[in-house]
């Protein structure tokens, strides 16, 4: 292996034979190539990006850095998972995976930690009282056994490699390349052993993926490397110009996620809790087919079941279910609409900013979440708003937090005349 | 200083403020940077280039990272200085330096050794009995005051941040790209202290820059860098399709410059020998124009007293300028024209491999090199040979080696009916 000679020519647009770009990769986690050759490398593909076979080798040495749980061997059925490429708002996993257990289809999840504007899923979870993420993978499967849903942080022993890369990628401005983020969560669901996954590709300015094309030509990738291991995926498409629901900060999130599946909650969050779950069950074992599964999930979040599962899940992993046992803070300000109208735009980014600043997410992996402050955006994109009207409440530490988080919202809404209408689910890819 | 954000803009095609790229660099040579996040911005600068400010700030971060030598204001003289990108067969300081003083203008040069199919001028001259390539800067100033030429190793507080980002760029990948090269080399001859430098660009398949195009724009880069230090610079663009001048090879290379400083030796050489006498002469303090700098250059090389120069300067630096004193090999083994015509093409490329299979270079700086070994290409392009007369002659330690050579030496040559000529001096950049 040498490894200057395979940087260039990766530099210089050549393919590297999946073998070779695998041993690399192999040789880096073993310590055997320094940091600074793996940098050089991941900067060349940056700017070159990864052929399909390339990303495939890339994600197969991936896998084999660390253990592989075969879940459907342990579990003898098909155990479903989820997974979105982050967004503003975004409690998916919060709501979903209650509803699909709900339904008798196993839901496990194994979540890395979030960096950015508010926690991952981890941190939201973390947020409820008592809430324990660290499961050894037996209890794991064992949860998924007895009460069909559990939600973990990933062992240190999935996908070593990933961390690894992670590491040097953040460091390094290496981030937002498609194959690599394509091979980084690919590798952990193949690793994690899930039959079948639901990708939710956030598509828009508060997202990775800024246009519809950027985020297909990914779940093309992604489904591309699923269907090479044997991991059924479908990708949503969906839109992130403005927050998913309300809520944005930890608590807030989780709150409204119990709100939904008390069947009450915003309407757009409610409308991809529905499609991720009918698109899972589809996938699952339950031979259901796409009607059969979208009626059992609504039916699911009328009838309290989905309430129930949530609950059954929050208790068997330490938590206190109930949202009245959330963290809160001592200042709540209301922000009133500048202007009578109709909200225009709502930008995912800057509301993403607003949470930011008042403590609700971690720019370094050592940094602290406060899990009780954010933002609710009571006004979205196409609502009708009179002057003085709620547009949203900030959840602060202090008033002079509040003070500077109500200029920034402020700014983050537009007001016009007409309504701006634009779906939230753009595509379903099978 | 925010490393990472710096490597983003860089890579998505921003300009980095000059400061703010000489902070970088300072940062790195003091460890505060890690060598990876050097690695991702030296990558990114290859794909994305420099600006000439941006190469400029480069070159004073590194020229301000180490010591800085005013050779004019300790001699009370401009003092000219030689550069070469790099080429086969390339021994020009060796018969250069000593014209130069023999003209009675100041020469001082600092080298560093060489990577690649025969060694540096620094290795040439090792290759001389008792020759000292350690000067003191002391030394260094004494003796171009004292017999009007020096020529040494780079001490190693001089430019440090060089040496540490071409081991860096020499591992990644990084190598050949124009605004590194450029602030390389200009950052050391700054550091260096000269006030005139001529700068020989090599063109074609055996040097860097492939074409007379990529050679031109590093040529006006280097003036660029020089003229914002004060350093006058001339460029000469000269051809490296074919090896410069016969032999190739440390010791093969010292003989020939040798004999044509007696007056001898292959036109090619001389020629490039008087055309950069000529324009350093020019740039002298000797207020002399090109006409009669080159009067002056030519005479040298008839009467003696450039030869007289050499044997002056090699006793000083402890060595024994008799040629006869150098090493050499059992072997010399004699390639014969498999057939008549004229040399149309000898690749430089080549015969720089003959010469490092031969053990004349060295692929990592711990190697060791036979100075004696190497190759002397009698024919070159456009000369006419008959069948069964002598192409060149290969010096090897032993038989196997020296029949290896040949078979590879056979294939750089290539022999047609007609006779293809191309100038040594391509173009000259005042």
């Amino acid at each position: 292996m040498h490894a200057a000679e395979l940087i260039e020519r990766k530099r210089n647009g050549s393919e590297i034979p999946r073998g070779e770009l695998a041993e690399f990769i192999a040789a880096y986690v073993r310590g055997e190539i320094p940091d600074y050759q793996a940098a050089a490398l991941l900067m060349a593909i940056w700017f070159r990006g990864l052929s399909a076979a390339e990303t495939f080798g890339l994600t197969e040495a991936m896998v084999a850095s660390g253990e592989r749980v075969d879940l459907a061997a342990r579990l003898g059925r098909r155990v479903v998972d989820k997974h979105s490429t982050g967004g503003v708002g975004d409690k998916t996993t919060l709501a979903l995976g209650p509803v699909v257990a709900a339904c008798s289809a196993p839901f496990g999840k194994m979540s890395g930690r979030g960096l950015g504007h508010t926690g991952g899923t981890l941190d939201k979870l973390e947020s409820i009282p008592g809430f324990r993420v660290e499961l050894s993978t037996e209890d794991f499967v064992r949860q998924v056994r007895e009460i069909g849903i559990a939600v973990a942080g990933q062992s240190a022993d999935l996908v070593p490699a990933d961390r690894k890369l992670y590491a040097l990628r953040d460091v390094t401005a290496t981030i937002d390349e498609m194959s690599l983020i394509a091979a980084s969560i690919m590798s952990k669901k193949i690793a994690g052993g899930a039959s079948a996954l639901v990708l939710d590709v956030k598509v828009g300015e508060g997202a990775f993926m800024r246009t519809p094309e950027e985020a297909r030509r990914l779940a093309e990738v992604m489904r591309g490397l699923g269907e090479e291991a044997g991991l059924d995926v479908v990708c949503l498409l969906t839109d992130m110009e403005q927050p998913l629901g309300r809520a944005v900060g930890n608590a807030l999130e989780v709150h409204e996620a119990y709100e939904t599946l008390a069947g009450d909650g915003p309407a757009d969050f409610r409308e991809l809790v529905v499609e991720a779950a009918t698109q899972l069950l589809a996938l699952s074992d339950l031979e259901l087919d796409e009607a059969e599964a979208r009626e059992r999930v609504v039916a699911c979040l009328g009838d309290g079941s989905a309430l129930a599962a949530y609950e059954r899940w929050i208790h068997a992993q330490g938590g206190d279910p109930d949202p009245a046992r959330l963290p809160r803070v001592p200042v709540v300000r209301r922000v009133a609409a500048p202007a009578g109208g109709f909200v225009r735009t709502l930008s995912a980014r800057e509301v993403a900013g607003v949470a930011m600043a008042l403590g609700g997410g971690r720019e370094r992996k050592e940094d602290s979440i406060d899990h009780a402050v954010g933002v609710v955006c009571s006004a979205k994109r196409g609502d009708a708003v009179e002057r003085g009207g709620l547009l949203a409440e900030i959840h602060a530490r202090d008033e002079p937090a509040a003070e500077a988080a109500e200029a920034a919202l402020l700014a983050a809404y537009e007001i016009g005349a007409e309504p701006e209408l634009r779906p939230l689910i753009l595509d379903v890819i099978r």
